[in-house]
């Protein structure tokens, strides 16, 4: 099957999904008329086959990760989705058949999230698909969650569970890896996570309510709380039993893998740094929003990496971070 | 010569560009708190190397190139720039040598247009390196410049002069073209446009002030002045004797080549749709501000593509508008 030219694709596929302020994407570019009271977060993310996804994966779910590792970012600062800006460059293997999934995954998205299309731009290469996009919320004046306001004494929760999304990669790429030891439907929920995040989108009113930092987990959990004491100038403590393990992971919680559940990537949970004062509403908050959330240990002063505990004594860990390489 | 790792080459490289409200990139996302009375104009163009930029160009040109075919977008649209964000997929060849001239082409650009940046994303790719700019401007509020509102009746002005990009790609790609007969200087003119569009930002003002519809020509002339009038609903002529272009390439103007140069590529000039009263005023606000415009026709009721006339009858053109290939 074949693909049609550029301009036929914009009209076909992605002119459906423009909203407000778009003009059909007939027009150069998009306005945007800022609500009086509201400041604007803007954040952006690239997915490219092989690194991000899988060339077979399937193309719906390709655009809604493009579009979810955003809304995720979003959350974590408090904001809510307005729009987004798509740039595609395609690989010689996109046809029309696969455009038309992409575009209906998109579309699904923007109902389930309340996000409309801005605008793009689609080129075609002959190296890998790498599909960019650049989204935009808003949260009231001044009330943008930030990374770097964390304060020593908070306690650092995490919303939903984690791994999930790193044993489905091992699935989808390595023959070898211990999660093959999981049942048919427990392998398929991972696989299925790492294809398509579950950004915690409904969290974000908690976030913006409770947080004195937060940050989307993309990178490994203990890499992250690296980066987000790192930022505010403190460190930190994590319980290793205290962390919300995907369900079927946590049989592994004491081989030699239950290290990589905490540090791969992809994730796609926030991280919160919440005083102890407000532990109790922000809990309550995330049970309202069907999105449980963790406490999973506290932040102290001081520099240096946060010491992951199990069993009472401090993990010696390989890798802090996830790094997305070709697989 | 290899490669940082992508947290060494944000800190590294791109760390240092960033503007107010991008926290030093150290945040997940960038904070706009919207100006009262402006209105936001917003853009997104990606180039790939083999397609918009060769491999072997200069990495401070292709960062400027992938800026700038947005600051022609905002231009075209009446908007003053305003931030931008940048995500890159780099290849296998990008070396730190490489990203450091890139970041220098953006922070030249960044003061010569007085736009910052807020935040991106950087990723690795096996395939051919993406820049995927996402750029924001500003108008007063309800003044954004459309593409579609032009009348019939209108003049069709055209800024600066065409031909030189395409050009320039010839003489870089085909061994066999006849710019080759151009003396070194005028080749070496008509290379460093194709690599390095000089947006008619300094004209915003004007196409705002005076323009009834207005696009930035990137695609050919011709073919993009098909798009105007078809977004309006009309159609036009276009005079090709008046039709300005680059220097040294006049001497083209009765050869075969001469279709090319109107319907080639990577001009990024501004086609601007001007009511009659509003000529003079246009073309005094063009010289003031040091680009000037030509009156290269005229719009009409009706449908379908533009008439080019030359030597008193229409020119059979096949391409009309230029589709950006893998070179």
């Amino acid at each position: 099957m074949s693909r049609s030219d550029e301009l036929t694709v914009i009209e076909r596929y992605f002119r459906p999904l423009a909203g407000e302020g778009a003009f059909d994407l007939s027009d150069d570019a998009a306005r945007i008329v800022p609500e009086a009271g509201l400041d604007q977060v803007i954040t952006s993310d690239m997915v490219a086959s092989g690194v991000h996804f899988l060339p077979d994966d399937p193309p719906d779910t390709i655009a809604r990760k493009a579009l979810r590792v955003n809304l995720s970012d979003l959350a974590s600062k408090g904001a809510d989705p307005f729009g987004y800006s798509l740039n595609i460059a395609l690989g010689p293997d996109v046809t029309d058949e696969w455009l038309a999934a992409f575009a209906d995954g998109l579309a699904g998205d923007q109902k389930l999230y309340g996000i409309r299309l801005l605008g793009g731009d689609t080129i075609s290469t002959t190296g890998a698909t790498v599909v960019s996009v650049t989204a935009i919320g808003t949260v009231p004046s001044g009330r943008m969650v930030h990374r770097f306001r964390a304060v020593a004494g908070d306690y650092l929760y995490v919303s939903g569970a984690i791994g999930a999304a790193f044993a489905g990669l091992e699935l989808l790429v390595d023959p070898e890896s211990p999660f093959h030891g999981l049942d048919a439907e427990k392998a398929q929920n991972c696989m299925m996570r790492y294809r398509l995040p579950q950004p915690a989108v409904a969290l974000t009113h908690a976030i913006r309510d409770y947080a004195n930092a937060a940050m989307d987990v993309s990178d490994g959990l203990v890499g992250d709380a690296d980066k987000l004491t790192a930022a505010s100038g403190c460190t930190g403590t994590i319980i290793f039993d205290d962390i919300p393990l995907s369900e079927g992971l946590k049989e592994f919680a004491d081989g030699p893998v239950a290290q990589r559940l905490i540090t791969g990537g992809d994730d796609y949970e926030i991280l919160a740094s919440i005083s102890p004062g407000n532990a109790e509403a922000f809990e309550k908050a995330g049970l309202s929003a069907g999105i449980p959330v963790s406490r999973i240990g506290w932040l102290a002063e001081g520099k240096g990496p946060v010491q992951v505990i199990k069993d009472g004594r401090e993990l010696a860990l390989g890798d802090r971070a996830y790094v997305h390489r070709e697989q």
